[in-house]
């Protein structure tokens, strides 16, 4: 494995041999498998999850890491093409990026969509600018639609309580939320739910369509799979018989760029904020799945985040867990 | 020991056991102890000793550590309960805490008083919370009223200069300061001396008592200890034959939460800065204590810092080597 | 060793050692050489290299850093002597530099020139005087008029191509930039070239030359090496059969620290970028350096970066091998 950047470039194999080394690492602690490795980090957007859980990887691990944040205690960065540099950034990518590799046995980027040009982002430009400037093995810590290690996270998450793959009923619900959002998340859970075999519904108000290019990639995938991928907006019919309600806020794809129409659209959709309510149809067993950080009482009512449904806490667990797996993966040569 | 919150959660001989251990990791570096064992830090406030002493501490024992500071590369965190967060707080402290214990062995947290209600912070109610959801070994990393591991760091200065436990004259005095300041280090300064077995004054200008509650607890150990404990404003009587002056500024109780009164009556108080003159009636070789940071000229003279009294490095030092002691403690699950 | 504050300190043959030492640990690996080993870092200034390629190489040796950025998450830092210290700024340098080298195994120190007194800058007023509070092995990780973790890095990045010592011709040119820049990376490069044997070029227009205590001291090490130092306006003559270009911008000497009549004047210099035409007579294949950050079509042509001719990113790479020799040498006791 030389990089770790979308779960759909690897086969449904890979991710079940990094799912078994997630485990074994749980109940084997390597604490020298990576001593003397380094992970380096950069991060032009903010991170709770994301910059504690690989460090602390990395360290479970014997290894180190560092973390650089542009504009920050260090310098702000270029990223446009052809520029003549004479205002705020003292930096370009073309440097910074391989230069941070040079130091780092595995670089981790994290740069959220640019959240105005929507093939831009779909196509992930700026990202994948970046990894071309980036020889050392590199891990997507969260693109413009993208974020594996959270998928394979949520993977691993319904595995631990026998979450069914075939015939498994996965809701991705969109919820409010006061900002418009990235797709990168509902993007890779929907992709990683397709691929996992498991029966896909997104439920979503209209203006919030998940781009056909995010669903005919996850719809190939559950074609794979044996699984399936609908699109609604009717919360009954998604809700009958779910095992999971994955929600999450995203912005408008109609109004893609526009926040201000974005958000005259979602004034009257304060009732997308999930409650006990919304179960009503679904299994007695269903549970609750949220990437996190989590707005309560916005996204999702405190009955469920503080009740019995809820498994936000173990899938923020499974970030580091899955992400050991990915290091070790990538740094530590093992073939499982 | 599961947990290291509060000095006064812990018995004597737990404490000379720690300080033991502080010494004999002193002596023999055990660079391998906590290998793999990973430290989280929360930090509501700004840090220089602990923040540094604590990585420090980690990476002399063999482990690793990250810092989370809440609105710095990282989410704002809403502290207050069934709030809708539609404002700038991204997450909760309901998932940070939880979360971030969940990639930790153990975690510290600092949180300074609110400083507004004097009841809530004498009862610790935003530590208290917190520590509610965290499963994991929880180290104080300085909260509302206490501050335990600058307690220890100041118990183990005292016994490496031979300071006496029992006779040993112990002097908190109050001290100018431009900014009204938490009750955290005064707190814990003279709890940790009346637990050492010290007479221990509490020197202040009126409206700058001690909470009673703080000087009962601080009462109640001294009377375990055979020490004592009293409270003037007259400087002579209370510099008679001191072994110590530990000096720290704190905001007046009497307006507590009001800084423009407390400002106004502190305008007189200016000669409340230590210098030699404040020594004339203590013992010849009677030592000058605090925390850091400290402001010069203000709380107390150059001559002070830079002569021959202080031992305001030490005491920093001893950060480290205390903390060492309760890592190891907490993680390597040794019994001394 | 004790310490690395200046390339001037050590005589060639521990460079020498040094630079073997280095490429011994590239191509042998000890990751265990400094387990338990704390390196603290204080930053005053902005960073990307030098913060990241020093936490990787105390991991990649078995070790841990802290990094402190004053005013970051941490307390302001006074730097002022004898002042009443009732502003901004809790805590004053001479508690701060001891405490966190009481912490540190090694203590670096970047602090950049005051840019208003070139007296005191090419004294290294405030350098030194963190240095004479700092027990601890000391790094300079940037001062004033000096960096030489950066001059031993360009050492190590000519000697890995096979750049000429004797007869080698170094042009240290200066560059446009936006900003009046210090002298310390000109000044570093300037004596390493010197010290290193090679026919240097200071070449710079009118109202930018370099001081003269700078100039007298890279003329004494050329002068024992058996190279020679000269400065000119006249490019053609400067890049006449050179092996390597040097760009760097600094601030006029002539306007130390008046900006504005340091801005007029280079408004007439925008044409001091570097790109192919300037090497018309330099030799075929020589090289282009830069410490970065660059700023792209102001300092240097993208034709240049993105050309045959750069070493921009082996000279950053080598930050991390030569910093990994200084730190083994200081802290592992190896006479190499």
């Amino acid at each position: 494995m030389k990089r770790f950047i979308d779960l759909a470039e690897h086969s449904p194999e890979e991710v079940a041999a990094l799912l078994e080394l997630a485990a074994r690492l749980e109940r084997h602690p390597e604490p020298t498998a990576l001593r003397g490795k380094v992970m380096g980090m950069l991060f032009f957007n903010p991170s709770l999850r994301t910059v504690a859980s690989f460090q602390a990887a990395m360290t479970r691990l014997g290894g180190g890491s560092f973390v650089i944040t542009p504009g920050q205690g260090t310098w702000k960065l270029e990223t446009r093409d052809g520029i003549v540099m004479d205002g705020e950034a003292a930096e370009h990518i073309r440097e910074a990026v391989p230069v941070l590799a040079s130091y780092a046995d595995v670089l981790g980027i994290r740069a959220f969509a640019g959240g105005i040009d929507l093939q831009a982002d779909i196509e992930e430009r700026k990202f994948m600018e970046m990894a071309g400037y980036c020889p050392a093995p590199l891990v997507n810590m969260e693109s413009a639609v993208n974020h594996p290690c959270q998928a394979l996270a949520d993977w691993k998450t319904m595995d631990d309580i026998g979450v069914p793959k075939a015939g498994g009923r996965f809701v991705l619900s969109w919820a409010n939320h006061p900002n418009p959002l990235p797709l990168a998340v509902p993007s890779a859970a929907v992709h990683m739910a397709a691929m996992r075999g498991m029966d896909v519904t997104v439920l979503r108000p209209e203006g919030y369509e998940l781009p056909e290019a995010i669903m005919g990639r996850a719809r190939a995938a559950a074609a794979a799979s044996g699984g399936s991928l609908r699109e609604t907006d009717d919360r009954a019919e998604a809700m009958e018989g779910a095992h999971v309600v994955y929600a999450k806020s995203w912005q408008s794809t109609r109004y893609y760029g526009r926040p201000a129409d974005d958000r005259a659209q979602r004034a009257a959709l304060e009732h997308w904020m999930v409650d006990e309510s919304w179960f009503a149809k679904a299994r007695q067993d269903a549970v609750f799945m949220h990437c996190l950080p989590v707005r309560r009482n916005v996204v999702v009512a405190d009955e469920i985040l503080d009740g019995p449904r809820s498994r936000v806490l173990p899938q923020a667990r499974n970030r580091m867990t899955v992400q050991m797996a990915i290091l070790h993966r990538l740094l530590a040569g093992g073939t499982e």
